[in-house]
């Protein structure tokens, strides 16, 4: 049960405590308070016990955390208890191809179960699937029931790929191409952005050694 | 000249515009108000024209900015008039070779002058570089000046390259492993976190369809 809804940034935050618990877990860690959580991931301890209440009463003042139901709250929360399946657009191309491949969806409860380009059809990426046409993608959706349509298209053409994601029922949509995607339907858009990562730290290179 | 140390939010958004003002020089546009950047990227006038003020005086009330002028300012602000130089780790891996492939640095003023990684010594990446040891990095960032270094390795051996990379002198790294660097020196790092996006989209979806 979700008590409240908790903010983006607190959602963002959850993604983090939920690495460090599975961490301690994997420590044989039995109980951990919002201090050593903090100090742990440089947060501050009144803003973890703030994000911590949206899971409901959970710590015991003076112990602290049962970290493996305090991890079991946050998969709930997340809604990863059942695997969510995620189809990968432009799996042709370098950095879709490298997604597709990505060891680390099955740990997180993510599972790959289509891939989609319009070259390279029927190509096969071993363990995952073959590519597929993405005039495919309203069946193939539909079929197995996919969750999460991740977009690894060049930035011309990313929009016009978009518009037959959201004509395809699915519901969310990870973006790499750095651009803002104009949605017309109740469809719910994240986005990676490296590009502008790299300039934030040319900020703070700037920052140092000013021109 | 910075006027004020703009806070990291504001940074972020700084991209955001680059990449906007970049879209209306290319349709020849000459002015435009804070309203207009405001609609076109789904931000609120007020937070956009307050971003603008740590640029200086640029806008004219009842005119706007003048689409070259801002642009230029934002890139002087982010440190971006002279090309920042990267050198990926981990580029014989998926991702890393990805990124190395990645078309889009050189639009971005980025440009990826070194390639490491601990197998495939040698290898060619065509139009970038061949793959050198991970050893070799103290010499390497010295004699190209690399200002960033972008860490594509598995989560269980991140720690132990940053610690490599912080002795290399650089003093700026964008991490893609899903884990907070620990530093002990002065230096700036960004991470980019795919699964926590993914999670985010699994918490929206978990509140359309409650379990």
């Amino acid at each position: 049960m979700i008590h409240n809804q908790p903010p983006q940034a607190s959602i963002k935050r959850m993604s983090v405590y939920l690495r460090h618990l599975n961490h301690l877990l994997s420590k044989n860690v039995k109980c951990v308070s919002s201090a050593e959580i903090a100090t742990a991931l440089d947060l501050n301890a009144a803003q973890v016990r703030k994000d911590l209440t949206y899971l409901g009463e959970l710590g015991t003042r003076g112990v602290g955390y049962h970290v493996k139901k305090l991890r079991d709250s946050i998969i709930k929360l997340l809604g990863l208890k059942t695997i969510r399946k995620i189809g990968i657009i432009g799996a042709a191309g370098h950095l879709g191809g490298a997604l597709a491949r990505y060891p680390g969806f099955d740990k997180h409860n993510f599972k790959v179960v289509a891939l989609f380009d319009t070259q390279n059809i029927g190509q096969e990426v071993p363990n995952v699937g073959i590519i597929e046409h993405i005039d495919q993608i309203n069946k193939i959706v539909a079929e197995r029931e996919i969750d999460i349509i991740v977009l690894c298209v060049p930035t011309n053409v990313v929009q016009e790929v978009f518009n037959k994601v959201q004509d395809s029922g699915v519901k969310a949509v990870l973006n790499f191409a750095p651009i803002k995607l104009i949605s017309n339907k109740d469809i719910h858009v994240q986005n990676v952005d490296f590009t502008s990562e790299l300039e934030t730290l040319s900020f703070k290179l700037r920052t140092i050694n000013p021109e």
